[in-house]
């Protein structure tokens, strides 16, 4: 007699077949379930001998009385497919992925067609325009009766220009790092903002070398301003900064016009801030009309073009011999990170661009020289990392000159001196076809009339000196600020602290010549430095050793002289801020910035708000970078560093794509890396 | 006693487990057996009443004495799984297509990593560089004792340039559409190449006007000719031919050194194609100083500039309200399909990009004007398209005055007279802040000094007149070639027809004067006519109807004078070829194209073997299109076109973008218009 059991195992492999078909197309008919049936009878005592228990029988009649709902199952009779081999799995999955992303990539293509049908505007609205009369015929007035722009000619243009119409005006000189870090920063709606500046976009500065050779495109480089200020619906006049006139409260601003008559007026102001940059330093030398400079997406596009019109004249068999090795000869004199990574990026150029598609001989005649005045090329760098830069570059036939100064430049040559060994000094003479100057910086015009106009308040002759809240010494406390390259931040931290306790010692009616501070005394004043100066945080740690040192005659108290001293000594460990990018990108954020802080009475000193609403600025140094010549250079710090190859010249990129201004300019940088892997770059000058 | 047939439904149903399972983790182990057997055995009567057929229990020993391969069977235990809703159902397969899609995306740009790390050259190589000593000292010689250019610096670079060496040489004198449609059309190792341009690339003209505004971007635009050399080693001269001496075979050409001291000097040829294209025409219109220009990649980079400095000008508040007038009125002279598709991309950009970053006030007081000659714009297109058009910029607020002659362009007005209805003229005045100048195309010098030097033989002022193969006619047969703009195809079938006629007559000692033509030899003639000038093979359809008609005697015979007078007819008839990149694309195409008919003695005519082997040129015109703000016009010629909006305009990029010269191009094209979709034109000038 058959049993189930056995019956179930010849079920089973049928239900295999239900299985291997995963498409539930066929359904199980009549004559197909009597071939299961047959076969599953014929197999009946194939797996198991043992008989059925006997309770299987005497199963609870409610179960078949009351099935439990059953769900019928497709099953197809087709022969079982066999398992495919790893390579035809691997394969089929492979075509699967791409079949799919194929698929995905042409509906992201089809999805961007839409979008971009929906960016053509059919046709001009006539737009609606108010525009008050006051904005079209301003009034005249201020020192020099010139007309006041007290009301902008957008200024009713949409309802969230109007909200800030009468809100406190700030007026931000300059759209570098500092202006756009700060117009970043800002609340929309809390100030009525005017960008003035004789440049409409923002240029991201630290890749202008690579726009030089075309490995980025200069428009890839830069954010229109008004792009920037849309968000916080501020304005925007294309002109420039002459002078500020801080009693009035008016920045006065020439423009010239169609005509190339210059025109003036005034822009009035509830706070500035002057953001405006430095100069190049001419460092006294002769001829620099002979040099190219890099402070501009101009200067990068004449740079490309000189560039490559060497190359084309070198080309002609009418071109002798020494001035094809002179047109050839490129120089970059300054030896910091802009100086260094041009001379990486012409590199670059020359040896994967140039040797393609010009004739051999040239890149057998080119040479490279940096002139660098100190003892090594990227000086403000841990010394590893200059000496592997410079490695580097002399693996690269790039010539580096150190101890060198340029004291003149020719059309056609350069002469420095050089310093020996035994130091003495050596001139010499370079030809070149070509000279970069990037030497350093200088102080704005702007920023020297400042300077006059404050007088002995401002006493440093490069930048103009603020507190370390950034606001600009000699004016009215809160109206104006200074930051990035034009500014230096004085950490006067003695002169600061002993007239503070020198005012409140006559205040109490003391002599403070007398005064005498106890241990807990100069903890609570080490506190209240530390919050001041936050550069000199580093210098506080031991609050103990710097009491004992100081504590000359061992009284266990610190006299008003011991007290000077201590103080002096940190000062003189402060060092000045860097001219970089980022410490200009730290001042604009920290400009204004809401403290975290709460504000309470007692910390309001002399009525200085600032100092009790806002942080006092704290520059933190994130590292320095450097493109050299597929390999890359990062100082972390406290002589951390690394070193490395084309891994290096990724994170290099992804640091700046991430510090980028926007999407915008990050999907175009992309696209530029892109496009030198894929097509090179482009030997075109125009 | 239970039967097997309903115990296989039960166990059908265990199937299902496994056929709902997908991952075979899970093996039947006996306590599962036992139970899926028990509740198997409750529902045995459930499904089917009809007992087993009885040969089943009788099958053949075989079977399980030798039972089929098995394939052991993974089954779960788990639940069913329900069927998922249809909306879960999608949502899973969206999500699916999407992280398939992520992942493929993802390894696109991995293996674009992996491809990108490659392309950088570690280091320079010391390439080892052969230079013929000819080559750097050039002998002299020529009319001029000028150096020539007998061997080239970079003949010996690679092996495939040694290849070519001493083969024929092809001078090219131009880098424009007829120049890179030959190269094009070269094939490797035919000829020595050499290309002397002032520009060392191609420029696509047909999208400049797209530059000028920043839709396209200028270097998208542009294909370095060096890349396009490549394929057949040639070679690239950046420099000016002034002069050809035909007898000495000498290309003059001079080069402005690194000093601007210009040096000449001779490049020889075997064979030599001018293809320097035109000047614009200055109509002797005085102040053309005033205007700018858009033949150049650089005018396109000045234009764009000269808009923005306009904008930023108008919204200073001291710009009062008539110069902000005058510096928001745009001008274009000419109203062909330059002038056009400038005025059309220029209110683009004012429409879709000032509005949103500009105050609003300039929106209202831009004007975009066309001055045009003729009665229509586009008048060289159909006139219901120049209709669409016009109709197309008066809804945009683009002013078009027609039938107006400029007449001087001072430096913020344009003065210009205008026919009224009634045939009388009057000047007007027009201010304005920009005027571009497109009307219509010159000689280039080059061709002026070939002209005067080939004296009667070219007639024609505006063009060098070639023969139907595009042979320069004066110059010795087969060695000099002019395409494109510089010149002009002459169809002289009657002059060239007779007097050949006449020379076959006399070769017979008979008079030519006493010819007849039967129709037979009328016919034989006529397919002559139509091999050596394909133009005229449109009307030489209805050879018997031309017969008769010319037949005035109805001699049943044509005469040598009823003759001259039908070829006189039919060259009337043809007209000469547009000034425009098609058309020079084609001619290069066409020049030594190497003909698919073969070579028998008797077709040689006078020795003309060019005549025999190749096709003689034959123009087709493929349709002009022109895009006017957001919709385009194709003119698909015989009174054929079509207009539309938006699709017309992606079908008008796709005919362009099927036209560009590379991948490059193509790729850059896409990315622009994908950045224009995605962040709008960026208004900054430099």
């Amino acid at each position: 007699m058959p049993t189930a059991a056995p019956v179930l195992a010849g079920a089973l492999r049928a239900g295999r077949h239900a299985a291997s078909n995963a498409s539930p197309t066929c359904r199980l008919t009549q004559p197909m379930l009597k071939q299961h049936f047959n076969s599953t009878q014929a197999r009946q005592f194939r797996l198991f001998s043992k008989p059925p228990s006997p309770e299987a029988k005497h199963d609870s009649p409610s179960k078949w009385l009351f099935p439990p709902k059953t769900v019928t199952r497709p099953l197809s009779g087709r022969p079982l497919p066999q398992r495919r081999s790893f390579l035809l799995n691997f394969m089929y999955r492979s075509a699967a992925l791409v079949g799919t992303g194929v698929a995905f990539v042409g509906l992201c293509g089809a999805a961007f067609f839409l979008y971009d049908a929906s960016t053509y505007k059919e046709s001009a609205e006539a737009a609606e325009c108010r525009v008050s009369e006051l904005a079209l015929q301003p009034k005249r007035g201020g020192p020099e009766d010139l007309p006041i722009l007290d009301v902008l000619i957008d200024d009713d243009d949409t309802e969230e220009k109007q909200a800030v119409k009468d809100k406190p005006r700030l007026v931000i000189l300059g759209g570098g790092w500092g202006g756009v870090a700060l117009l970043k920063e800002l609340n929309p709606g809390d100030y009525h903002v005017t960008v003035i500046s004789p440049k409409n976009y923002f240029l991201f500065t630290p890749m202008l070398p690579s726009a030089t050779v075309g490995t980025l495109e200069m428009r890839s480089l830069v954010e229109p301003i008004r792009r920037i200020l849309a968000r916080i619906s501020g304005h925007y006049l294309r002109a420039n900064a002459e002078d500020v006139d801080f009693s009035h409260k008016l920045v006065e601003v020439s423009q010239t016009d169609a005509r190339g008559k210059e025109t003036r007026f005034y822009v009035p102001y509830d706070k500035l801030v002057v953001a405006v940059g430095s100069t190049t330093n001419p460092h006294g030398v002769k001829g620099l009309e002979n040099c190219f400079f890099l402070k501009d997406i101009n200067d990068a596009r004449m740079i490309r073009n000189q560039v490559i019109k060497n190359m084309e004249l070198a080309c002609l068999p009418t071109t002798h011999d020494a001035e094809r090795r002179r047109l050839l000869s490129f120089v970059v004199s300054g030896g910091g990170p802009t100086g260094v990574e041009f001379a990486a990026e012409l590199f670059d150029l020359l040896n994967e661009d140039l040797t393609k598609r010009f004739p051999k001989l040239l890149r057998n005649e080119i040479s490279v020289h940096i002139i660098q005045s100190r003892g090594h090329i990227l000086n403000t760098y841990d010394e590893a990392l200059s000496k592997y830069a410079e490695d580097r570059f002399s693996r690269d036939q790039v010539d580096v000159l150190t101890n060198s100064r340029v004291k003149e430049v020719q059309s056609d040559k350069i002469i420095f001196t050089q310093k020996g060994e035994n130091g003495e000094t050596v001139t010499k003479e370079l030809p070149m076809g070509f000279c970069l100057w990037s030497t350093g910086v200088a102080q704005a015009e702007l920023c020297k009339r400042i300077a006059d106009q404050l007088g002995h308040v401002q006493t440093n002759r490069h930048a103009l000196e603020t507190d370390t809240h950034l606001r600009l010494n000699g004016t009215p406390l809160g109206d104006v600020y200074a930051i990035g390259d034009c500014s230096t931040v004085q950490n006067n931290v003695a002169n600061n602290i002993v007239s503070f306790l020198r005012g409140l010692a006559f205040k109490h009616g003391k002599d403070p010549e007398t005064l005498e501070l106890s241990f807990a005394d100069w903890r609570g004043l080490a506190a209240d430095v530390k919050k001041r100066f936050p550069q000199a945080v580093g210098h506080l740690r031991r609050l103990d050793k710097l009491f004992n040192d100081f504590d000359k005659d061992q009284s266990g108290t610190l006299d008003f002289g011991e007290l000077r001293e201590l103080l002096g000594e940190i000062d003189s460990k402060l060092t000045s801020l860097p001219a970089t990018a980022q410490r200009a990108n730290q001042q604009g954020f920290n400009v204004m910035a809401r403290s975290a802080a709460g504000l309470s009475a007692n910390d309001i000193r002399d009525g200085d708000v600032d100092a009790a609403c806002y942080k006092a600025f704290e520059y933190h140094h994130l590292g320095s970078l450097a493109y050299v010549g597929n390999s890359a250079v990062f100082d972390l710090g406290g002589g951390w560093g690394l070193t490395g190859g084309l891994w290096a010249v990724y994170a290099w990129r992804g640091v700046y794509f991430a510090q980028s201004v926007g999407t915008r300019t990050r999907v175009l940088m992309a696209m530029d890396w892109m496009k030198r892997g894929l097509f090179g770059r482009d030997l075109i000058s125009f």
